[in-house]
């Protein structure tokens, strides 16, 4: 039996080769069966557009397994609750998990990878903060990796992607351990949100041509710790200014992601790294992921929220509506066109 | 007043471009001036061929201060007291410290820049072992990175340049703690030490064109640490491989060596590494260097003479004789043509 329910639904078709276009991603329109028992429907309002989810669009086994070919791109989002035959998942509770890009989905134990997490009720925050500030893969990750390397008073830490959501909390967490936080962006603009709204001690415009000298000028006693973000060469000319001991949180390396194309050979690009440099400074580099630690998501969110409190903690999103905008809205994040996290908004909550 | 002593020293005269040659390195004969209060007179015996002297060469700040242009070149050797205006060196005592690329060494508070150790009497070992299977950038450095990465029973733990000292001191270190050690070395001869006499459970030929195929098959369920001297294509090689959770003890990088030609330019060639891998296996990488736990020393040889008396460590040596010879020697460390540590006899010890 079909539902009244009708939903649009990006597929997977192929892989990409570099950025995705619509002939990787097909939009389509289709009906919702009624829901069989253990079965619930959840309505997306809101899905992250995460640079992860283009190594999913590849067949490199990353994070986790590649998004199959022929079914609907793995994404993360938040949603509600709209039909239910199972207790835990009660019509009207907002949840926040992997819905996929649709408008909806149905979720039992078999059909998704990671079951929904039921929000607080009343929600401590708007809902798109649970993707982006309080979001496992958003402030929480910055928690993550700040805790690794914890940066002292006085010692200065690098952020790349500082505009970004994961970058832009991780300077401000090494600012509330009084460290000296410089952040690298791209343009004015993203530099002056990053010092003036973020309160980076400076920022490094990575457009520019002189941005060398513009880290060297920021960083005059060295780099103690890199929260690494993007790779390539500015991560490499980091290394070169690491002190003895620094410590780098490998979050991620997003200049690399549109060049996993298939798992068959080595990326299209591999950038160059001085990893002597890690010898002789006798320093360390740690890569961690945020879904290893989710028995951490209450401390780090009371650690957020503490900083929210304290008004140590500023954030923006970037919003892009409508599934149908989901391609180019998720491509912007590879030609630096938002500031904060960017979210594509699907649906509004029942009864706003 | 000139003493009756006669030096020869290697002096460094330019920094090198590529290997070393005698163009860079001059032997001078000279006399020796009689000593002065808080001096001792230091004959060497042994003088330790390190791959890191490379790098002294030129005038990159790396583990040490470059060795001055115009003086003697630094050296680790080991030599014995043959006069002395000094109580803590005792004419006749053995000692271990950096004498230079030089028969004789006038030792005193402001011409070393770190002070002799002297040796415990009688020896517990003959004297080369004190540069090799128990010298601080010997057996004492496998032991240190070791420890950091920590190889558990079942791992797979991969070793390069694991016909050298330190790799061969490694790769017993991680089956005496129970792991299956895999070696990577140059040539079949090499190959075939690392697995008959030193006891790895496989060697990777990285001469053979598949050098790529061994690693994969010697490693089948993939690699948990690996222990790197090397670093370039086979340490890129040896990142596809890594494990969730992996540990790479990052001790040298000797194939980027002859690359260092000045600190105000890249090295002349720079590898390009997966680190994403690091990442996506949320793996660490550790520098360290030995001199940071000169207070672990003791420690370290006390392990290390244990698995000595067990059995469990076999080392070996290649010993070129003659102070003249040094470049030559030195040079040898880059083309593979020594096995174990490779020592410069420069003298016999007084009474022998």
């Amino acid at each position: 039996m079909a539902s009244s329910f009708v939903n649009r639904a990006f597929y997977l078709r192929r892989r990409p080769q570099g950025l995705c276009t619509e002939s990787d991603l097909e939009l389509v329109k289709e009906g919702v069966a009624d829901l069989e028992a253990g079965q619930a429907l959840v309505r997306t309002l809101y899905l992250s557009m995460d640079p992860t989810m283009r190594i999913w669009m590849s067949d490199h086994p990353g994070y986790m397994p590649p998004s199959p070919v022929g079914s609907v791109m793995r994404a993360i989002g938040v949603g509600q609750v709209v039909d239910s035959r199972r207790d835990d998942l009660p019509v009207g509770a907002f949840v926040v998990g992997l819905p996929g890009l649709q408008e909806y989905c149905v979720a039992d134990d078999s059909r998704l990878e990671m079951p929904f997490t039921v929000l607080p009720d009343p929600l401590p925050a708007p809902l798109p903060a649970f993707l982006g500030v309080l979001g496992l893969a958003g402030g929480v990750t910055a928690y993550l990796g700040m805790d690794i390397v914890k940066p002292q008073p006085g010692e200065t830490v690098v952020v790349s992607a500082a505009a970004g959501l994961v970058g832009s909390v991780a300077g401000q967490i090494a600012k509330a351990r009084g460290a000296r936080a410089v952040g690298v962006a791209g343009g004015p603009e993203k530099c002056e949100h990053v010092t003036k709204d973020l309160g980076f001690d400076a920022c490094v415009d990575y457009k520019a041509s002189d941005w060398r000298e513009q880290l060297s000028a920021a960083t005059p006693d060295g780099i103690d710790v890199d929260y690494e973000n993007v790779g390539g060469e500015i991560m490499d000319e980091v290394l070169l200014r690491l002190n003895v001991g620094a410590r780098v949180a490998l979050c991620g390396m997003i200049s690399q992601y549109p060049h996993y194309n298939s798992s068959h050979e080595r990326p299209g690009w591999v950038p160059q790294y001085q990893i002597m440099q890690v010898v002789m400074r006798r320093a360390s580099m740690h890569g961690f992921l945020c879904t290893d630690h989710v028995d951490r998501y209450a401390e780090a969110v009371e650690y957020l929220a503490g900083l929210l409190a304290e008004g140590k903690l500023t954030y923006r999103e970037t919003i892009v509506e409508g599934i149908e905008n989901a391609v180019e809205a998720y491509n912007v994040l590879y030609t630096g066109g938002n500031i904060g996290k960017l979210i594509l908004k699907v649906g509004e909550p029942a009864g706003s």
